[in-house]
């Protein structure tokens, strides 16, 4: 099973709903800028999970529709939020909102997107009851996931416990892709059993895909990547390399000398190449793969008791890709 | 009946529960600024609507606690980024949110208010498809108060027909106001129709109150409004006077004399009492306030079939309290 093909093919069956569910109306201006990110494509990961799930429990994957593009609509809206955070300036090519229309748009537009995902969810063709378990994921996953983007605010900088680090991509990463799993399976009509493991499967993919994408910042390709492999360690970013690393390193002075580099962001090439060694000569590389690889095995575990299925496949394989990409 | 008095009374009965959804978890710094507004009082008129509309259909008020306490985190949220968006630095005697704790804090603690109002509604013990009719009715009311800032905002400086004025003003103020009146009575067993005249009392309740507002900003007194009163002609505000002094001034050079007031940061209290004078003469502040009477009378004929009771009485109360009132 490819993964990325599935990804696509479930990206195309979507793209008609992600665009019926903002109609015109005014102020043009707001319904334009809350469009911009869900219509411009993405991996949308999330939404197929969701698609994924509910096909894996033997459901009816056209009922989760509405949940799907829920979900992504939240993904859209953190983005927009975080994206004014941040100062960054283009996401998926383009200008990120608050370039184009300007901080308070952007601010409505993230809280617009956070506003319909909620009220297509009540369009969803399935019994109160398991609405109100579905709301349940879903609310939990956005409280945390304000929680996850404060803690990561404020870390900036700062060398944390792997135990704190582990919590914050948790947060931010993980709590949505699990919500979007757990109500997939939900909308399937999967027991309490099923949902829970589909939900363990997904927190431990997202921390995966996190510890990861860690990994490829400090020895990625940046051809494959399009960001300097230096960048994370010039932004001075905790990673579990540096919470590794931090608990590893014996030597008073090797230590030093890191951390001299780690938040340097004029550190040239050659600074950045003596970081990663000093990395790689304290296994903190090697614990990032491996930790990754952990929890990628863990995710498979969790949904071992599915029946076979292509969408089964598919999630086994999304968890694989998690940690054997170059981007 | 003293509708002060009821609300009064309403926010004493909610305290405890306001303070109870938001526990102790990390960022502490998140969960502070999460709880400033909602635990600093205020006039609490939207969930006191909640739990009187609930009693007045004859419900169990305790069973809608949750709903007002969602209704006022959303209101809060929404206060929390407006406040960030217009640069206010006070709110309820403090410093605002971002202020005291920054922009990125300010925004997630907006985004995190909105996810716990809706995780709290989860929680509400009815039937679950009367929890997706009160979820319909707040995440309508969400998205319309996005549109609603974002044509506030656009619209700051331009004068618009008395329409737009009124759409605007219904998806600032209204929506949610009707929102927690028809949640209120679906908690509190009503049926469709019982639900649509509350809902119709409350929005037409809203509309009063804003257009009571414009009002009070040109004629109010200063030392209890504890607004100067050439605030609104100052900033260039388009309430209701000006759309219809807008319509109604036939001689050109008059209607360019206020034109040249409204809107100078600047102008002498004797400009202001010219510009006021000149809404006098063109019947613009007797029509503010016959249009806010009119929508008084109108919410309070659209629950006269209401049962009497003590909340009923309130309801009424409160429209009246709405045009009668000097702050």
């Amino acid at each position: 099973m490819d993964a990325k093909g599935y990804l696509t093919e479930a990206s195309a069956e979507m793209e008609a709903a992600i665009r019926s569910y903002i109609p015109d109306e005014e102020p043009m201006r707001l319904i334009e800028a809350s469009r911009r990110y869900p219509y411009a494509g993405g991996k949308r990961m999330r939404p197929a999970m969701v698609l994924a799930a509910c096909s894996a429990v033997g459901g009816d994957r056209a009922k989760a529709m509405p949940l799907a593009v829920a979900v992504e609509y939240l993904h859209n809206f953190t983005l927009i939020h975080d994206d004014y955070m941040d100062g960054d300036e283009q996401r998926r090519g383009m200008p990120t909102i608050h370039v184009d229309f300007g901080m308070p748009t952007a601010i409505l537009a993230g809280d617009a997107l956070f506003a319909k995902a909620f009220q297509i969810m009540t369009e969803l063709e399935i019994d109160g009851e398991r609405l109100r378990d579905v709301l349940k994921y879903v609310t939990k996953a956005v409280w945390d996931l304000a929680r996850g983007q404060e803690m990561d605010t404020f870390n900036e900088g700062r060398i944390v416990p792997e135990e704190e680090y582990i919590e914050t991509i948790r947060l931010k990463t993980s709590v949505l892709f699990a919500a979007a799993a757990a109500g997939g399976a939900i909308v399937g009509g999967a027991d309490g059993e099923t949902v829970r493991a589909i939900e363990a499967y997904a927190m431990a993919l997202g921390l995966g895909f996190q510890i990861f994408d860690d990994y490829l910042g400090v020895c990625g390709d940046p051809s494959k990547t399009g960001k300097s492999a230096g960048n994370d360690i010039r932004r001075g970013k905790c990673t579990i390399l540096v919470t590794h690393a931090m608990e590893s390193i014996a030597d008073a002075a090797v230590r030093d000398e890191f951390l001299g580099i780690l938040g340097d962001a004029d550190a040239s090439e050659e600074r950045i190449s003596r970081a990663r060694a000093i990395l790689k000569a304290a296994g903190s590389i090697d614990y990032a793969r491996q930790t990754a690889q952990r929890k990628v095995d863990e995710a498979i575990a969790a949904i071992a008791d599915l029946p076979p299925s292509r969408d089964k496949d598919f999630m086994i394989a999304l968890a694989e890709y998690a940690i054997d990409r170059d981007v």
